[in-house]
């Protein structure tokens, strides 16, 4: 899956999505339609206050949701990707196919050289 | 490639190695014994500061050495990668496998769901 032009795949990376904690929240919600904050916290290990931080940065840029529900008396908040989030997170992705197909191509030219 | 633990694989991701910028500069160093500054700089198209800058991160931890020389009177900076700094680039790239297998799994189960 090369790409069209040939610049270093790293170039193609977006910090916004490619952070270590918020490439981890998009992963998880790419599996999922919406997971709660306590699902996502346990999920990354991380603390409230990280995963507040991140949630964050992710929710001002547009590709997460955050919807705020009432179980009975008790609050939960639920996260989403949005369309432009999925296609951050697909394009990150993609990026890093590139980069490790790179690292590949390398380690058998080197068995072969 | 499945990992022995079932944490999410981007708790194995290190801020040190995954960082745009780093991850790009080690994935280059892992295809040549060294670089030179510029050739680094035009690889992956960045600044004499930023490039610096990073440089300076993956040396203090141990993942790069630095070594000055002239060619006649013309000064050269050699950037290689250390065995450390191998080896954390081969776990990153170890854990980046994992986060894509995660996703292709999650894609490969929406087909057949």
């Amino acid at each position: 899956m090369a790409s069209d032009d040939d610049s270093h795949p790293t170039q193609r990376l977006d910090d916004t999505v490619h952070q270590r904690v918020r490439l981890g929240i998009l992963a998880v919600l790419a599996e999922a339609d919406q997971a709660d904050f306590g699902f996502l916290k346990d999920a990354l290990n991380l603390t409230d206050g990280n995963l507040s931080r991140h949630v964050q940065v992710l929710e001002e840029a547009g590709f997460i949701e955050v919807r705020k529900t009432f179980e009975g008396r008790r609050p939960r908040t639920w996260i989403s990707a949005t369309k432009a989030g999925r296609a951050a997170f697909a394009s990150e992705v993609a990026a890093l196919r590139e980069l490790i197909a790179g690292v590949d191509r390398s380690r058998n030219d080197g068995a072969r050289g």
